[in-house]
């Protein structure tokens, strides 16, 4: 029975995805590098600002930061409280989640790599897409706490599974943000309507979220809007094919498409929302899609 | 004011978007290179079956065959009627409707490339997706007749542009079939789940077509029924990379996927469905997606 | 027995290549579109500039051109002289050649496809390779007059062969100049001396062309002399890819390659020479092969 | 000064590379898991067969086994003595010889990575390269025994640079490798003489040791001897994409030749020697390069 839960790492997605854990339990802790958020989170939303070493005496202790080594740096720091489930949130790399749920487990505590996708609307709404590895039971307990800000919950293998699914997930959406880059860049040099276009390859079998919402809501309306950094995407899709290499396959689109992430994360500037990647192509091609 | 109408080639797809035409026109012609089909079609939906000479002497001639080559020859042998228009559904290639388009035009008949997609089940309700290229006047005087069977009907640019949209549109969807089949040998490789990892992603930003229908409904359950050949969807990509050269542009992913698909289509056994691209994969890594 | 010769298009290899007719034949005829070049050659060479009716009237008529498409022009405007050879020395198109083989065989004229490499120096010294496509009994004819600037002599089979090889050729220099590029960056990238890298390289199994001269001669010293055009390496390299295409066949590696020859090509300033394309990965790392 | 040198593993490469270092020294120390190896070189080249405790208590010593990971398992194992040199001419990981450089250093060991090339023809008659990383003293004392095999014998760098130099040059040859079985697949379904022109590529920028000497003496006469297996060029290419992944780089024409080779391995049969890759190419387009 789930007494206390915490929240580490307030940022776009974990401020809201902790806003909702009051509803289900009294007793929320939150904790935050920058403490004034966290304190801002207390008074917006009736958690308790404390202090991390306190925030890490809960049954369920939530993380969300940005790269896996934050989260090994916050795990080395502290001590765990034995029965106790961490429930990483980050979108991390499945090799560290092997080690870290090693790790912990001699000190009596399981860890589960729980990335989610769905946005900072779905953190809001509660309807995030949790993706889960670990232990089956341990995923059973912390049920309830992720219920809170997810719909679609799914244990999807052992430790590292979760974040192995949420790579290959973000790859495929930029190899779909490539592609359709490559696509509409031809299209348009033939002198076709790309928004019309459009509407047919979303009532056909090239659709994709990419065509779906990012092409018409970021892109042909050059807007851009920075919601998940380009260099995010590169590093999703790197952890992705570090997958692929570990386990000696093959898989030459989702290379291919990682070393183009790459180069246009490379090329772009600070603070460049993901879809930006297809301005790489647009000026090779002196091509603007739009 | 379009007084008959005909529809040639009744192949899986001709055969049922032609059984709609009745319910709006009163002449509707049918004609097939094997005319027995033409002549069950009459005795099914009370079409007639007719000569080629009386079938190309109506006001809209739709066709819907195998390559933009046999269309070629079908028009090269027949006598057009000034004032008709031809209304080509192959899944073509944009420089022969170009070429049609001018060659028809001196005998006073306008050509629309006008593929369609939605598979026979779209072309069974009549809810295809019809994407037209042409002069703009014979698209609105065609429409009616394309209301038969189609439910989407947009026209995306001049002469050829039809053709390129749904070369594109086949093009995504591989690129997709690809990226999947690399994506879940990587991911059963490292001991995930995959229904429950597909139920993630298609919640999640990596989803496609390929992710919502084709990998559940042919590939997991290890069914690959027949429904579109592997080596028309080799032809089709490679109409998308011969547009990508003609246009002197560059599109690395597109290019790789056009000489993966070629090299599964060439390893497959004759009457293989497109899905069945994924067993290359399959044998490089010795891992069954299911 | 050869009595005339004559040389069309005095480029910088053109201009070198017909230096070494008079050596062998007592009437060498030149001409060139701007004329002035004709003249200077006949000062410099004792060659005699005449007008392209003239020229055509050779026993044997050397074609030196940009593009195919050139060549094309050119022979559509001139009757020819049953009973000569025309040899075209234009990295020129494999179809291009077949199809200008079967008009000028009409007139009763053989026509080779003998593109040559070796660059400017290997013209000036008369040490070019000439790979031959066409009749073999052509090619024995011609054979003295290619003599002069060639070598290395080869007939590689029939119409388009030559240019065949000759687009394959420069395809794999483009190849090694991407991976060069590729590699060398990464070498750097982990702080090692590139020169003392080259050296091992260069006597190991890793070496090429382009490790053994573009890299020190062009690239590490950083001075890119321009002698073969960028855009033209893009062109041939898309010969290359249409060969593949044509065939039906899968070539990933080329395919991609002249993919990103074609960004670099697009990215590059007028008059760059094919080295530059490195440049581009230079921008990507922000990284200086030097 | 050196007085006693010592060399582990006495495989195709080390067997040879031993046999010279009594001409330079009167201690020569050999050692190798399957005893009677060793026995046989002291019987063959008058080395003396010891333990491994006795062969690694040397000035210097050699080790040349399959991969890092043997020689990491291999010096944890045994008892080092300050002041010697432990020269590991391995194809291997660079990540490991910057660990092992550290940890051999708090005993007072220099560790070089000195991997070499120039295959067993090579070690046979001392006219190996040798491509070194690590300490620049440590390189100059350790250079006379190296010198016994080694002909180019070069520092390329810290700790590391000598695996990074071998696995780019591996790679290089692999990029080649695949081309030219990409272009000499196209050139053959074109009808082009694959020996004519072979001799023409060879005079022209296309040529690569691949051209030179894989192509004509392994592939083209369908020989295919086992000298340097299938498997070790895929680790090799995968060391290369992996110092490309750590610099945070965009490779693709690496990248894609890794995954080809990679897949070429899986599908080849035990003991296939690294040229037998083509065959994979053959197989999709049913030519055989011959």
């Amino acid at each position: 029975m789930i007494q206390s839960v915490a929240f580490i790492g307030l940022g776009a997605m974990g401020y809201r995805m902790a806003a909702h854990l009051p509803k289900q339990f009294d007793t929320v802790y939150v904790w935050n590098r920058n403490f004034a958020k966290a304190e801002q989170h207390a008074s917006d939303f009736g958690t308790q600002a404390v202090s991390l070493e306190q925030a890490t005496q809960a049954d369920v202790i939530f993380s969300c930061l940005p790269t896996s080594q934050d989260v090994d740096n916050l795990i080395a720091s502290v001590q765990l409280k034995a029965g106790s489930i961490w429930v990483d949130c980050t979108s991390g790399v499945p090799e560290s989640a092997q080690k870290l749920a090693q790790i912990v487990k001699s000190q009596g505590v399981d860890f589960l790599d729980a990335p989610v996708s769905g946005q900072t609307i779905g953190a809001e709404n509660g309807t995030l897409t949790v993706m889960v590895g670990g232990d089956i039971k341990a995923f059973e307990r912390a049920l309830p706490a992720m219920q809170c800000f997810g719909k679609l919950i799914k244990h999807v293998g052992a430790s590292g599974a979760g974040f192995a699914v949420k790579a290959v997930n973000n790859m495929l959406m930029a190899v779909n943000l490539c592609a359709v880059a490559e696509g509409f860049t031809t299209l348009k040099a033939h002198g076709v309507n790309l928004n019309e276009a459009l509407d047919c390859i979303n009532a056909s079998s090239g659709k994709s979220m990419v065509t779906e919402t990012v092409l018409p809501q970021r892109i042909l309306n050059r807007q851009f809007p920075l919601t998940f950094a380009l260099p995010l995407l590169a590093k999703d899709t790197g952890i992705a094919v570090d997958l692929v290499r570990q386990a000696k396959l093959s898989a030459p689109v989702l290379s291919l498409t990682q070393n183009l992430i790459q180069a246009a994360s490379d090329l772009s500037e600070e603070n460049s929302d993901f879809s930006t990647a297809v301005t790489m192509y647009e000026k090779w091609s002196k091509i603007t899609i739009e």
